[in-house]
C-alpha cells in the first residue's frame, strides 16, 4: 500500500483489566483496544478492527491476519494464555510482511519475546510519576509531528536495562521522575516486516487519549504498513553466471 | 510532505562528460541529469527542477534549495569546482531536513565525504562487467517493486572496502563479475535529514534509462522526502522538572 | 576475561556428516569439532573442550555451559534432534554473558533460530565454485590480521536473501562465482552476550583447515568472549531521586 | 596491540580553563589532562603523554600522532583556534586504525565535527545538577566493570537532541535531574579507526577523579586500541576471476 492510503489496521487487546479492574474500566470503558482504534478510524482514515484474547482463536484466524497490513498488541495478565500456533502464526505473517506495533507491557507477550529471541525483561515501577518521551532521531517520520518531547503526567515507570536486541532505529528515550531512563521508541526489521515497540500506556492512565500518543501510533501504522520490496525466494538455486568446470 | 504526495526535486548534475565526452554524450544527449529528471516528472508526478555545475552558484542558490525537498547528486570530473559555501548550505539543509540521493561517482563529491566524514574511497574499475545489485533488506522501502536484484549488463565496478560509516540501513549489496562485491545502496540518517547512496550510473552506459535503476531512484525520493519530526531546538534550556538546591 | 587471556571454549557438532558421509570422513576423519578445535589450542592457547549431539544432554550439562566463556556450533541434519530444555538452556547462558559462534549450516539450528527472531532462511548450491569474503569492516577485532578478503576455491554457495535482522556489525560479505553474494559474516548482541554468525564450512570441503578461517574464528572467540559489563538486574525498582506528592 | 597490551595514548587538553578560571584551576591544578592520564599510567600502565594547544603543532606533531595508538581529546573554549591542518591530520590518522576518545565539551570540536558530518549541536545547562549514566549495552567492552550506572552528584547538562549520526553502538544514555536525558557513550567506527564520545567532564567538578568514570575511559582506550584488520587498498584494480568478452 502506498504511503498515503488506508491501511487495514487490526488492534489486538488482551482486554482483562478492562472487565475487573475498577480503576482500568474507569479509563477504558470500550477496553484499551477501542481507544486506541478510535482515532484510527475517525483521524487518520484507516480499517479498523479489533480482536482480543477471548474470542475464538483470539479474533486472529488466518482470514484476519491474510487481510491485515498492521498489527498493533497489547497485552499483560494473561501472555501465557495465547496460543503457541497463532503466535507462530503472526510471527510468518511479520516476517512476510506485516507490521507489527507493541504497545506497553507487551514487551512481555509471546511474540515480541519471539521475534527478539531475548528475555525483554526490564525494571518497572508504579507511583504515579512523570514520564517525558524525547525525540532523538528527528529524521524518523514515527516522530512526524511530535515536536521535542511527549510529557505524560503519570505513567508506569520502565527502566533500563531493557533486555532487547539494540534496535535498528531507536525514535524515543524516556525521562522518569525517578530517577530512570529507558529507550520507548525502538524500530526492527523482521523478515519483510517491521516492528515497533511504544512503551506508554498503563491500563490505569489516560495515556492513549494523549494527542501525542495517538500521533505516534498513527505514524507507526503508516511506517510499518507502507509498501516495500518484493518477497524473496529461498532454497536451492541454479547459477546467475557461469561456474567454470573443477579439473 | 505525506508519502503519497508530490515533492520538489532537485537534480543536480556536473554536465561535463556529456558536452566533452563522445561516448557519454552519444548516451545521455540532454545529459544525466534530464535522464534522472524524466521519470520523477513523468511515472511519478514530481516537481523536479535541474541545477548543473557551471550555472551561477551552480543553480543552487538560497531559493532553490529552500525549495527542495529532495536534492539528486551527480558529479565524477570536477568535484574540486564545488564552492565551498555551496557545500556547506547544503549540508546544513539536510541537517534541517532535505532528503540527498547521491549517485555514482558522487562518493567522492564534497557533499558526500563531508557528511560521511570518511574518505570515501573505493576500488574501481572499467572492464564492461555485470553488475547485480542484490536487496538485502526486503522490509525497506526503496526497494519496493524491484524483485530480488537489479542485473546490469555492462557496468564500471566499485569495490570494497568502501571508506563510509557503516550505513544505518542497507539496502543493495552488488555482486560484480571481475570478482568484489560493494554495499552499493546505503541509507544515512543526518541531522533532520536522510542520505542514500546508490551506487551504478556510469555515463557511458545506459544506466538511468534502466526501469529498475529508475524505480529505486524514485523509491529513494518518497523515502527521504517524506515528512518526519519537528526541528530541534539546541542551546542553552531551562529545566523541566525541579532541581533540589545543594548546601 | 581480559582480551589477552585463555578462555574457555566447547565447541560442539552435531557429528552425523563424519560417521555416515565418506566423502566429510574423508576431509575430517577426527570429525568437524576437532578440526575447529585444535588451533584454538595450539596457536591460542585457549581451553577447549568438544560436545557432540549423541553424548547424554547433547554433551551440554549445567556445569559444561557454566564453565563455557565461548560455544562454537556446527550443524546440519539434526537439527531437530536437538533438544528444547538444552536450546534454552544455552539461549539464557548466551543473555547473561557467553559468545556464540554459529557456523555454516547451524544457520538453521534451533539455537541461531531463536536468538535471532527470524526464519534465517536462505539461497543454497553445492557446484564447487568460488567463495570469497571481503571485509566491509577493518575496524572490527574480528578481521584482525586477514588482509582484503579469504578465498575458497571450493565452496557451497550462502545467497540472498538471508533472512536474518540486520546485523549489528556485519564484517564479511561473500562473492560466489555463480552470481550471488552473502553476508556472511554478523555480528548481534544479545543479552550480555556476542553473537557471530560466520558462513563458511561445508562438511566436504576442508575449509576448516584453511589458515584464514582459523583466525577469524580465533578472533572471533576473543572477541566474544571479552569482559563486559555487570550483569543488569530487573523487576520492581524503587526511585532514585524523588518524586514529588500528588494531589 | 594484542587488547591486554600496553597501549600509546596521547591525552590532548585545550588547557586553558585550568589557567584563567579559579574554581577550574581549584579542581584540576595540574590541568584536566593529568587528570585523566594519572590512572590510564598508573593503574592501566598505558604509555601516557599529554599535548596541549598552545603547545607547537598544539603537541600533535606527526612523530607524535604516528606513536599514538590512542588520542583523548578535550577542549571548549578555543575550537577555532585548533589548526585545520593538524586536525586533517587527526582525521587521516583515526581513518587509518588510530583511536579516539572525545569528552564533554569536545563535542564542538573541529575533529568531532568533521568525524560526525553534522553539527554535533545539543541542550545545556549549568545547575549543579545530578546525573545518572545508564548502561544500555551490559555486552559491550567499555562498560565492563561498571555496573548498572554511574552516579554523578554535580554535572552541567547535556540534553537531546544532540544532532550525530546515530551511533553504531549506544553503551550510556543520561539522565538529569532537571528532565532530560543524553546519548551520553556513543562508538562510532570511521575507516579503521573507532571513536568513542563520552559525555561527562566539565571544568568545574571533579569528574575525571570518578573511579567510574577512570574506569569507562580506560575500557574505552583498549576497546579503541585493540588490533583490528589490515589496510584495505583503494584505486584502480584489476579483476580477480575472469570477465568474459562482449560482443
Amino acid at each position: 500500500m502506498s504511503g498515503g492510503a488506508e491501511l487495514r489496521v487490526t488492534v489486538w487487546n488482551e482486554f482483562r483489566h478492562e472487565r475487573t479492574n475498577p480503576a482500568a474500566a474507569a479509563v477504558y470503558p470500550e477496553g484499551i483496544h477501542e481507544a486506541i482504534a478510535g482515532p484510527l478510524r475517525t483521524l487518520y482514515g484507516h480499517e479498523v478492527r479489533t480482536a482480543t484474547l477471548d474470542e475464538p482463536e483470539h479474533g486472529l484466524t488466518d482470514d484476519v491476519l491474510e487481510r491485515t497490513d498492521v498489527l498493533i498488541w497489547w497485552g499483560h495478565l494473561a501472555h501465557d494464555e495465547v496460543n503457541d500456533t497463532i503466535v507462530e502464526k503472526v510471527q510468518a505473517r511479520v516476517l512476510s510482511g506485516m507490521g507489527l506495533i507493541v504497545l506497553h507491557s507487551g514487551h512481555y507477550s509471546k511474540i515480541f519475546k519471539k521475534l527478539m529471541g531475548t528475555s525483554c525483561a526490564l525494571k518497572w515501577r508504579e507511583a504515579d510519576e512523570t514520564e517525558r518521551l524525547w525525540v532523538v532521531d528527528p529524521s524518523h517520520p514515527i516522530a512526524a509531528g511530535i515536536g521535542e518531547y511527549i510529557e505524560l503526567e503519570r505513567e508506569e515507570m520502565y527502566g533500563e536495562h531493557f533486555d532487547v536486541p539494540p534496535p535498528d532505529d531507536l525514535v524515543f528515550v524516556s525521562w522518569f521522575e525517578g530517577g530512570e531512563v529507558f529507550r520507548s521508541g525502538c524500530v526492527y526489521r523482521r523478515g519483510a516486516g517491521r516492528v515497533f515497540y511504544f512503551r506508554p500506556g498503563h491500563e490505569t492512565y489516560p495515556t492513549y487519549f494523549h494527542p501525542g500518543v495517538q500521533r505516534v501510533i498513527a505514524n507507526a501504522v503508516r511506517w510499518c504498513g507502507a509498501s516495500r520490496g518484493a518477497a524473496p525466494t529461498y532454497g536451492n538455486a541454479k547459477p546467475l553466471s557461469p561456474i567454470r568446470a573443477r579439473g
